[in-house]
């Protein structure tokens, strides 16, 4: 039994959903089917979920809403008369949505969760009823009465651990089950929405609820690309990676899909199958708890910009019981969350996400760092990316930091930073912004197009 | 004006101090002559300052001294009849050392520090009494009188700031001043010694505040090596280096000159000759501000073992403000001390000295952050090497990581860590202590043998 998500892309018109339909049709082992609200058509169309979001928010504001509910409703209006569906679930929709749109605003938050949610909510009952029309017998299946049960916190829902018992008995049920993604509800009966990648958390919530033998995860790629395609032309698809190379592939942007949004399904031990709504017979990435280590030491490169790094110099630091801790103190009480920490005997270097820091935050984060551990030097160094370097190959190959490194160096690119030595299926470099595109295509060509070739 | 320090090997026996004498003599620059005391005149012998503590600490008990006080009195007198000095001195310095032995041990530290510096004490006033016999004006000059001020830590004393005025005064006197190394006296006129090469101290303390053109250090090597001599067979000298690299170097074990000793004069910005008393037309090692940086990127490589490495490993840990923190809390609260502490996304890394743990701590360590942090996994890793490659150079040279890493690579050295990105000066690798040997020779000859062929 499968547990099947499409994303949005992957049901913007109702073209795309004859696709899905043919796609869950083409298979019996296809029974769970996980939704996204319809998403954009060509590049510049909006998402219904954006017009929904929109929606809220001027509604919050006490303002009237009915140009942007009306522009959710005419695509849910295209789909369905693409499909030749009839009036019924577009009367159905339209009542939701207004039903939805004249609730209580005093919590805005719980308020904008219920609006966002009906975007995958209504394109659930659409697929389904479109299914149905085609003569297959499925149902929609909301995620109240399944017992997909969250806790109350508006955009960033957590599982409840008694939803896993709940939703087992979905895969015993007849037909097929049409699933909204992205939200739940809470025990009290309240709509809350998972946070970004919302619809791959519910469908990983329920591979791993209902035990599949294998989560299928439909956009629009191929395949997950072994580096970023905007800086590499054409580059290697991966056809299998483990979990643990895809989480640390994402931490440094690789946006297929989000790794938190694997952990359900991770924690089961179900295997994830990345596939294509256009192209459904490419074989895609299969993502795995263990594979086989059969091509080379690096199975992928990712990068990351907007990066920054609090160099702190101290004659004598390394003397100093606590210095580390007091400086990790300094950043906590700002909220501040760090990377990485590489040092030297006399100094340490704070690696975080600049974005953190708010007007004048940095400044008084510097001078606190001086005065109150007396510092001999503070300062900071903007704009670095981070470079990661990822493979399960790499634990037994004793040469791949010597290959990186040469590369890099030939490429004329300057290391800031090395991170190695924790994780054991990853290396980090730290390097400047604009050394970025420079240094992945220097990697890219040492480990995968040099090695196309022999 | 020069301030030169002879080690205790320089001033063994009567035929050292001809050495010392004739050195002295051959320069009018070298003015203020800090000694130390008596050393090893081969292997297997005593050094005074080792007799004195075995004295101090049975006196400590109650017991009585006298065959110990008559072995380091026999060191004296034999270097006295050697120079034939007549019994003047001899008689001084048993009187000196009995009246210090027969003093009050109520306070066993504030004791012990004061038998050991009569080490030096009397070294200082028997060569002021040979360079006299030499017919040349010299003096013996005592740190209480010379105003050597010192915080009252008994074998840790640190200089107080009021000491370097009352010090520059010797400047102007005339003749060769003979001073004692390895303490100074409290504002209420106790004995206080230096942490160790306290002697170094001294002399780096009297450059400073005398303002002297050059701090000479005559040991009983040529010069500081690029590697340990015991790793590599006679390794290329190093003719001048900078006080970063000394202090980068020292760290991993280099020891002819311990850096935190060089620091008067290092913020005085006084450079420092380090010299053979038994070659003395070698040319040396020099300790500089700033360096041409004309040797290659490598100037140095030093290696030291003992260290272990704490793996914590937690999902999603890098989006957990505050783990760092908690984690070297831990580590604070058993007074630990770390190095490094490398990291990936769901895991950190602590490196440390594994000395440090005492009976059962390391298990009730890990015990606590398993169970205070809720990490995923918690493992130590013991017998691990630092090896420090260090250089000027290195900040504008490109390839050097590159180079570093394709050495051990070919050396079959598996690096568990590198530790790359504060230090502009050196980069870090940790090996297994196995491999320390192995690597540190591949890098030798990746960065200094292959130069010497071109």
């Amino acid at each position: 039994m499968k547990v099947v998500k499409f994303g949005g892309s992957s049901l913007a018109s109702g073209k795309q959903l004859e696709k899905v339909f043919n796609i869950v049709n083409a298979d019996p082992e296809r029974k769970i089917i996980v939704v996204s609200a319809p998403g954009k058509r060509f590049s510049a169309d909006n998402k219904v979920t954006d017009l929904l979001i929109a929606c809220a928010e001027k509604r919050i504001l006490g303002e009237a809403a009915d140009d942007l509910a009306e522009a959710v409703l005419d695509r849910y209006s295209q789909i369905a008369d693409e499909l030749e569906l009839g009036l019924d679930i577009k009367d159905m929709i339209r009542e939701d949505l207004f039903t939805r749109l004249s609730s209580d605003t005093d919590d805005p938050e719980v308020f904008m969760d219920l609006i966002k949610a009906s975007g995958e909510d209504n394109n659930a009952k659409l697929v389904a009823a479109y299914f149905q029309q085609q003569g297959v017998e499925a149902r929609y299946v909301n995620p109240k009465e399944a017992g997909l049960l969250v806790s109350p916190e508006p955009g960033n829902a957590q599982v409840l651990p008694e939803a896993y018992e709940n939703l087992y008995s979905l895969r015993e049920q007849d037909g097929i089950i049409i699933f909204p993604g992205f939200f739940g509800y809470s025990r009290d009966g309240q709509v809350f929405t998972f946070s970004r990648s919302g619809s791959d958390v519910t469908g990983s919530i329920l591979a791993g609820a209902a035990k599949a033998d294998l989560y299928e995860n439909f956009t629009d790629v191929d395949a997950v690309y072994s580096v970023n395609p905007f800086i590499v032309e054409s580059p290697k698809e991966i056809k299998e990676l483990t979990y643990r190379e895809m989480r640390e592939l994402s931490y440094a942007g690789f946006t297929v899909l989000h790794d938190e949004a694997l952990v359900p399904a991770f924690r089961a031990g179900i295997p994830v199958q990345i596939k294509n709504t256009n192209n459904p017979s490419a074989p895609g990435t299969r993502i795995v708890n263990e594979r086989d280590n059969t091509n080379g030491p690096v199975i992928g490169i990712a990068s990351d910009q907007g990066f920054c790094s609090i160099y702190v110099g101290k004659y004598l630091m390394n003397r100093e019981v606590g210095f580390g801790r007091k400086l990790l103190t300094i950043l906590e009480e700002y909220g501040l969350s760090y990377e990485h920490t590489p040092s030297g005997i006399d100094d340490i270097s704070i690696i975080l996400r600049e974005n953190q820091f708010t007007n004048g935050v940095e400044e008084e984060i510097l001078s606190r760092i001086q005065h109150e551990l007396h510092a001999d030097e503070v300062k900071i160094q903007h704009s670095l990316s981070l470079i990661m370097v990822v493979g399960e190959g790499m634990r037994q190959n004793i040469g791949t930091m010597a290959r990186a490194s040469k590369a890099l160096a030939k490429a004329k690119v300057n290391m800031e930073m090395i991170n190695q030595g924790s994780s054991e299926v990853s290396m980090m470099f730290g390097v400047q912004a604009v050394d970025e595109k420079r240094a992945v295509q220097a990697l890219y060509n040492e480990f995968f197009a040099a090695a196309a070739v022999v």
